[in-house]
């Protein structure tokens, strides 16, 4: 294609809101167009990166007998009511109706129409195990869309189902969609991409995997051990904590007026707060009770961990007094009754602890929980730390980093088609309830997340397999009837042999057509200018600056076809 | 694939709620599951059918230079504002709000999403012309979603929208594309699919064209001559007539009691309907006031010519006589002033017409418009009949049949960009308007179609540029060794060249496996049979019937591969 026929434009600043570099570039090189709140229309350069994209996961799913379907975007609430989703799930899920009056839903996710579609159809063992994935819009209305096409709030999306008739099924093929997905993310240009244990929230389930592109920039918090392969989100780290020592003390109660944090109170008496007891308010919302979640001194209350535990989600607790709280002085002993107590695994770790009083103006000291408490359940409700404990290898090399999510897989077991009454005949003539794996990545985070991890200070840096074009070709000059000439048919072959090009014949300077270039991210590059072909050459370089060299013009086309072939076999991509 | 793999489940009855054959058989062949009112999911073997669509569009809109681009489905109300059409649509576009409570609508098309995405973007006359498309999701909130794919309130959609700086470049172009149009529909195996000239309703414009594949369970009306080329929706099919002759008479009041029908009054009079003056009464939205359209006797109201000619919406007219209306016995002549006549050019064809008298039990003779009502306008409001004249040829050879719409083009003008501002910078430095034409084709709906063009009475006839699989192998009697191990062999071997294979080896009578093989409805079958083997062939056969002959079994792969590539070339398409 011609440059100046590609619908798009360029910005030379960088926009107010845009704080990342996917989102910077993307806006300024002409990418998408923001239509409303998380809502983007594509550019045709990014429909041509998201359809490449679409290619792969379309390759790779089919590769582990995926078929595809396609179920709808507005779909009738009556299934979202079966599976119980309708009423658990907030306002992420668009709700409106129809002009019958009926209740409709936007799909965030299709495991209910996915159970609709298998669930009259596949009634034999025989049909068993099976797989149908979609890549189809989703609309999720997320209360902080942010960070261009990172979180949206509509999105395209390659969502898989996985129907098994076992456990031992279904892990098998959650480990083959695991590879598959290992590839994917490979093929696009971003190997680098780790898997984390994650939570599986309001999907359900019990084993769920996250595959994350690690950037300081990424919304989520990642545990990663330095020195084994534990790798999980900082949701669901499991920790483990070393025994602190010491012996036990007598039980005191000293005034600590005015001290409200456990910083202060630590300070006063010159202790380390790893010896000494934290209480966090909670309200569930389920029934608005309270909740003190106790944690050691030095640990922050891990609310995913709490949140399962107490099987309700939770909201900061509002009037304390209410419950019989004293605010700032809350600890184990001599709790109201009014409040469900939860006691993190960490405080095992310390005989001799200082805590609230649960008295205006007071702190305990000495408090030691077997005897000064009893005999309470302990849970692991703690955010794991930086230099903590693999609670795999035992050493102290966790490691805290932040990563932006591209995937997920779920192991959801029977959550949908046992609510929503999926059965098969099994070999013995026995009715049974299927099993079920979901697994999904979204189509334009990816896409921007390439770009967070390929680019520099002048644009993306696409990998081959998803690059717009694959050559960009600047003619210099494209007055000068020779480098016209040359570049025409330079332009003319490379399209022939199969090749996609993006033909820069504008009449603008060097500086303009490269720096155009730079945002368009093409990963080949190849300039005709009047002093080379002079001497016979042209100038071939890739975007990530790993190659520039001067080849003979005559050699120019072969050059390129070497090039763009081996650049997409490195990818593990054919074409 | 396996045959046994594929996620299907087939019927032997026709569903009670299904009328027309694609609707039948892609309920009895597994091709699609309803989800609610006019919205599906679609099983693989739709899916396959589907996306070979999708190719062959943008195969098309790409070669007149189309770039894909991707709207999104759910847009804020603010763009549909601006042009004006989110007042001015009724409950067919979905409205809603978001967790912001702000206005939402679902696209039904994306007339104003283009608009938004390019009018910043295309500012410079150098950019123009160029086209955009997409191929997404849309929702429509039809009253009567009906016939499976055809008529659905959630589809895929191939939309595409051109800009131009001028008339003539935009007429240009919508010729490229009526002609991108021809080759998409003989590509996919339907080119009889002509052209109508149609209305454009909602849309806007002026000139606007339907595709339309002709057949009786068509839900429009269409006016095609049997002389010349003339072809028109009912809808604005222009209406020409002879004059019918006679002379002038005496005008006179005759007592009609309780003849309330223009067919009761002609009997009672001995008169020909044509010599009579119809008189048919509506309201309009805009006003709720009161229009009266007459024609003549044998003439029909043309109701959307009406509704373009009075610029507003239209409804059956409710209390009359708060009008001053005599029901049965309205004329044009002492008409109530509170009322508009319309009055169509069929009146004007004879000198001496029945009408009523605007008196209750009374009808006039020998009406002549001219003497008798006076100077008026009359304008073309009538439907055109079976053997009407041709305004084209000018014979009397109009036939009326039935289409199903399977696309339509519209040259827009400056609708949307007008009311939603968009400008360039023309060559002399003057901001102008460009104006736009769109162009659409639905997927689904084409499928279908496909399927009500070629079908037997045993399932669909899918031509090979769309099948869901090119050849379907079946393996009679698999269990026998032989037939097995030849089977498996062709199977492999058609996949390694490429070819698309559905392979049956089910332990099923050779009833059962060709009554599955006729539903799925692949173009090509081979058979394998222990008989023919016994014998050194192998069967082949289309699926049309048009072929049936036993071959060497060793050629068979060669065969295959030979009539796969001559039924695609037959279509135009070479994969």
């Amino acid at each position: 294609m011609k440059f100046t026929a590609m619908l798009t434009k360029r910005f030379k600043d960088t926009p107010a809101d845009c704080q990342i570099a996917s989102h910077i570039f993307m806006i300024r090189g002409g990418y998408m167009k923001n239509v409303g709140n998380g809502i983007y229309s594509l550019f045709p350069i990014t429909k041509r990166i998201t359809s490449k994209i679409e290619r792969i996961m379309r390759e790779e799913m089919d590769a582990i007998d995926g078929q595809e379907v396609l179920f709808p975007v507005a779909m009738p609430a009556g299934i979202w009511k079966e599976s119980g989703r309708y009423d658990a799930i907030g306002s992420e899920l668009v709700r409106f109706k129809d002009r019958g009056g009926n209740d409709m839903v936007l799909g965030m996710t299709h495991e209910e129409a996915a159970v609709q579609l298998a669930r009259e159809t596949a009634d034999s063992y025989q049909q068993y195990p099976f797989m149908i994935y979609q890549i189809q819009t989703k609309f999720r209305d997320e209360p902080r869309a942010r960070g261009g096409l990172i979180r949206v709030r509509e999105f395209t999306m390659k969502d898989a189902y996985s129907f098994h008739t076992s456990k031992e099924d279904l892990e098998q093929y959650y480990m083959r969609c695991y590879k598959a997905y290992e590839r994917i993310f490979a093929r696009c240009g971003v190997p680098e991409v780790i898997s984390v244990k994650s939570d599986s929230g309001m999907m359900g389930g019990k084993v769920a995997h996250e595959f994350m592109l690690c950037t300081p920039v990424g919304e989520d918090s990642l545990v990663v051990c330095r020195e084994c392969d534990f790798r999980a989100n900082m949701e669901t780290a499991e920790c483990v904590y070393d025994d602190l020592g010491g012996e036990m003390k007598e039980l005191q109660k000293v005034a600590t007026p005015e001290m409200k944090t456990i910083e202060d109170v630590c300070a006063f008496l010159s202790a380390d707060t790893k010896r000494s007891v934290k209480a966090v308010v909670y309200q569930k919302e389920t029934d608005d009770k309270y909740v003190v979640a106790f944690v050691r001194g030095d640990i922050e209350v891990n609310e995913v961990k709490l949140r399962n535990y107490l099987k309700s989600e939770i909201y900061p607790a509002q009037e304390l007094e209410k419950a019989g709280l004293a605010a700032g002085f809350i600890g184990p002993r001599g709790l109201s009754s009014q409040v469900q107590a939860v006691y993190d695994i960490s405080l095992k770790t310390c005989p001799d602890l200082i805590c609230g009083a649960n008295e205006e103006g007071y702190h305990l000291t000495g408090l030691n929980m077997d005897r000064d408490v009893g005999s309470v359940e302990y849970t692991d409700i703690g955010k794991a730390v930086q230099d903590g404990i693999c609670p795999v290898c035992g050493k102290r090399s966790l490691s805290l980093t932040r990563g932006i999510e591209v995937g997920n897989i779920f192991q959801l077991g029977d959550k949908y088609t046992s609510s929503m009454g999926m059965k098969y005949i099994d070999k013995d003539g026995t009715l049974k309830t299927p099993i079920m794996g979901c697994y999904g990545i979204g189509v334009g985070r990816l896409a921007a997340s390439v770009c967070e991890a390929h680019h520099d200070d002048y644009g993306p840096i696409w990998p081959m397999s998803i690059a717009p074009w694959q050559v960009q070709l600047c003619a210099l000059r494209a007055d000068d009837q020779e480098v016209r000439a040359f570049a025409d048919k330079l332009y003319e072959d490379l399209q022939a042999t199969g090749i996609e090009v993006l033909y820069d014949d504008r009449p603008v300077s060097a500086g303009v057509m490269f720096s155009d270039a730079d945002l368009t991210g093409i990963p080949l590059r190849v300039v005709v200018s009047p002093k080379g072909l002079k001497n016979g050459t042209v100038e071939i370089s890739k975007r990530d600056k790993s190659l520039l060299e001067k080849v003979e013009a005559g050699l120019a086309l072969d050059s390129v076809k070497t090039l763009v072939k081996d650049m997409l076999a490195e990818l593990g991509c054919d074409r």
